[in-house]
């Protein structure tokens, strides 16, 4: 039998009730058999120091090694503010750092977006394509 | 005499050597006799977290306070993975909720950038005026 797919995935929200969180949990019960969908939560992320990007801290390292050992990677985001929400900029940051380990390096990167408002996540998701590009 | 026009300055970046920190810090020394800039780290501003923005940190709490009182700000912003970046994209959104509560509004917003690169900060700037207008 093939090696399962390997998603990694994760929501731009630290909040207990976001949606984001939630259609990622739905993901994960929808994820075909052929793939396996592995979540994470992007608390105790820490705003990104770029004196450290070296050495990371620990949360870092283990966000950075997921990214890596992944096939493709989900992301799940709101819209703040008409862009992506500071906490996952944050996190991409650490993880495209320092120049030259950027861990999304060749990653197929989808995303997804809940929110409660009408075109509440399109321009963030346009915004999230432009750092990706 | 009139009082002194208050101006309240950040940069984007935590980084010890910042060229952002080290531009806002130029800006005090160059600030007209008319007006007055305070500055301010966003070092200790965790991530942005909804479910604390009713009663947010008290670093937080501090930084809005200071977004009310001044006529106007002045923000050094760098640019990350063709945007802002997390740190400032996260400090605004708690200065900007809960709903009903932006300390922004109806403030003058000026924004500068230094790069090592050309257009460096270009970018950067536009999407920082999307996500103020």
């Amino acid at each position: 039998m093939d090696k399962k797919v390997s998603i990694f995935g994760f929501a731009g929200s630290l909040r207990k009730g976001s949606y984001n969180k939630a259609i990622l949990r739905a993901a994960v019960e929808l994820v075909p058999k052929e793939a396996e969908l592995e979540t994470f939560e992007l608390e105790g992320i820490p705003p990104f120091k770029q004196d450290l990007e070296n050495d990371p801290p620990e949360r870092v390292k283990e966000f950075k090694k997921k990214i890596k050992a992944a096939d493709a990677i989900l992301i799940a985001s709101p819209e703040a503010n008409y862009t992506i929400p500071g906490v996952l900029k944050n996190a991409m940051e650490w993880a495209s750092r320092p120049y030259g380990d950027n861990a999304f390096d060749g990653k197929p990167v989808a995303v997804m977006g809940a929110s409660i408002g009408m075109l509440g996540a399109a321009r963030a998701q346009y915004h999230l394509r432009q750092s990706f590009v």
